[in-house]
């Protein structure tokens, strides 16, 4: 890829914006635009979230884009979304079919307002596909669903359910470290974790991340193009997408699976950065549920499978700024907000600029990925220098 | 764009299919990939139109492939969808995120088989966004939008249902030459035009197009990796989507706006293939409405704004074998079926393989468009000597 994120904006996170979608997602984008100094009439890309409700004319309209080149969007949600869209900004840029791209994500999850909640449609009575297999068996939502895989990995690999509470608490730890985060405030013990109530057995609430209204962008350029405007890039080194043989939608994950979503893109992405586990300086693991961030860890190698309990511990080893690989700086989806993981891909470019609440000191590569159980995305971001 | 199309392969083109669009898609897809000589194993990629009811992992399971490294979808319909997916599998082996890539569209348009009847949703009770401001009107089908838009050009440029009926006429004349068309032995006059019916004054039952159940795919790769394959490869030369600044998804056209979704895509279309009008061999406009064909022919530049009417003429100029610009030589979304224009890409493989029914002789370039009057796309095809 030739393309770095130049502009970075986001909404306050909360449980009722009190506005529509349409206005979360310009006003996060107008933020962006201004980051990065970029003026309407150079901005000619959208890439969204399939499932955002908003339409890109809509949203080139409200800053007054006077073309657009781009457009296209990616599915599965947190998934496919967030990596997946700048990496479809990115792709537009390097091919030159575009100039500058907007990617977002903008929902009033939590209040619903002016839109029907996320996940209502395929979880319940409109179950149709392959939910419809599902939904007999009382699998109705993404928690229920992902308690199967939670299970089926603490069988195998004896995890615990503590193990599950200390990635929880890494994230609030952040929180409580940026006043931006929706659980910034609130810390929050092992014990505050294991009396948490069942959601769908193993997982507890604090396992499940947070439900957000707000809006989150960012804006993809060359290098060549960002030496013009106001921020320092943070490149795009590698991007990938993913979905296995057996990667199924129901975030019914197989554990055992040799080819999943993760390991998919982990095969390339490393070597297309150039780089190794070793060079990544602040780590982002998409945090829709404890359980997916310790797969995640695994199918991504950054421990071998069935070894994330023993690679998680007591959570030192992410924990800013003692710990030498600090994971979801801003409090991630669990302890931020939840923009569908698009809030860490701004805090990951914070990192890289400098400019975090939880500076890592001279962090130069971040590994930010989307949700896994599902067919996801990551990406690594580089600064220069 | 180093990228083209190795595989090409539709279902038949029905009022009933009799099977879901799932198997539709399936049926295409494997076509495409039995033309090519692709194994499951080397394809990884898929491009969909958003508004396509398929899932892409239920795609992948379809042909058995191992991973996917790549899906996205462009919005828009007949408009973003025909090239943008295209563009999108060529943005994709481009830039080495996958090897070779699905771009397919599958529908029971009009049986309504297992899903809603394209467009129901939008068009009716649900009318929601820009939709709800044009409801109140009796502004519910795309005929009724498209006409005010052919009522406008009338009264500026003197154009006339005649013109429009001449359209009409250069589809069904190759539909005729193509036993794969649905409207295959059923010729037309122009007077058989003008006594159809009215459906949205000015436009008659044969100014609009099909509704079709059928699947039609093909895939995107390498000019490398294309060197091993069967047939040969038909490169995309260059390809671009447009949005304009009023651009209304409304499908009421401004026929006076300077900027539109077609306009911006001529800007810079010809120059990056590197070639002029006069180099196109053979023709696709995309016909969902007769007029938007007349329209079309302007905003790409094939002829000033407002002389249409003039360059149509008697549609001799369009006609096969005699015209000197062929145009939707296998009928087109008029009358060889509406697979929402990708039945038209999959004709422009076929006249610069030389495998036509009105085989254009040694076609070398081919300019397909998508549906205007909504964000759009295009593009140019163009064989190897």
């Amino acid at each position: 890829m030739h393309a770095a994120i130049v502009g970075i904006g986001h909404t306050e996170y909360s449980r009722d914006s009190g506005r529509s979608e349409l206005k979360l997602a310009c006003e996060a984008i107008g933020a962006a635009m201004r980051d990065a100094g970029l003026r309407p009439d150079e901005v000619d890309g959208i890439a969204k979230y399939t499932m955002d409700n908003n339409d890109p004319v809509e949203i080139a309209r409200c800053p007054g884009l006077p073309r657009l080149r781009f457009f296209g969007g990616v599915p599965y949600g947190g998934g496919g979304g967030p990596a997946g869209t700048v990496l479809l900004a990115a792709m537009a840029v390097t091919t030159g079919q575009a100039q500058a791209v907007i990617a977002f994500r903008a929902m009033n999850e939590r209040s619903g307002r002016g839109t029907p909640r996320f996940g209502q449609a395929w979880m319940t009575d409109r179950a149709e596909g392959p939910f419809s297999y599902l939904a007999p068996y009382g699998l109705f939502s993404p928690a229920q669903m992902v308690a199967m895989a939670a299970r089926r990995h603490m069988h195998l690999y004896g995890t615990e359910s503590r193990h599950f509470g200390e990635i929880a608490r890494i994230c609030r730890h952040h929180a409580n470290l940026n006043p931006d985060a929706m659980m910034h405030g609130k810390p929050m013990t092992l014990e505050d974790h294991q009396a948490s109530r069942m959601i769908a057995d193993p997982l507890r609430l604090l396992d499940c991340c947070l439900e957000t209204d707000g809006g989150a962008a960012v804006i993809v350029t060359t290098p060549e193009f960002a030496r013009d405007l106001c921020q320092p890039p943070v490149h795009i080194a590698a991007a990938g997408m993913g979905g296995g043989a057996w990667n199924n939608r129901f975030m019914v994950k197989d554990a055992e699976a040799v080819h999943n979503e993760t390991t998919v893109i982990t095969e390339h992405l490393f070597q297309d950065a150039g780089i190794t586990h070793d060079d990544i300086d602040v780590l982002f693991i998409y945090d829709h549920f404890t359980p997916m961030v310790l797969m995640a860890l695994e199918d991504f190698r950054f421990c071998p499978r069935g070894e994330g309990k023993d690679f998680i511990g007591d959570g030192s080893r992410f924990r800013w700024p003692q710990g030498h690989l600090p994971m979801n700086t801003s409090g991630g989806n669990l302890s931020e907000g939840y923009m569908h993981g698009m809030q860490n891909i701004i805090e990951a470019v914070r990192q890289l600029r400098g400019t975090a609440p939880c500076q890592v000191q001279g962090a130069q590569h971040a590994f930010v990925s989307a949700g896994n159980a599902v067919p996801s995305s990551a990406m690594i971001l580089r600064r220069d220098g």
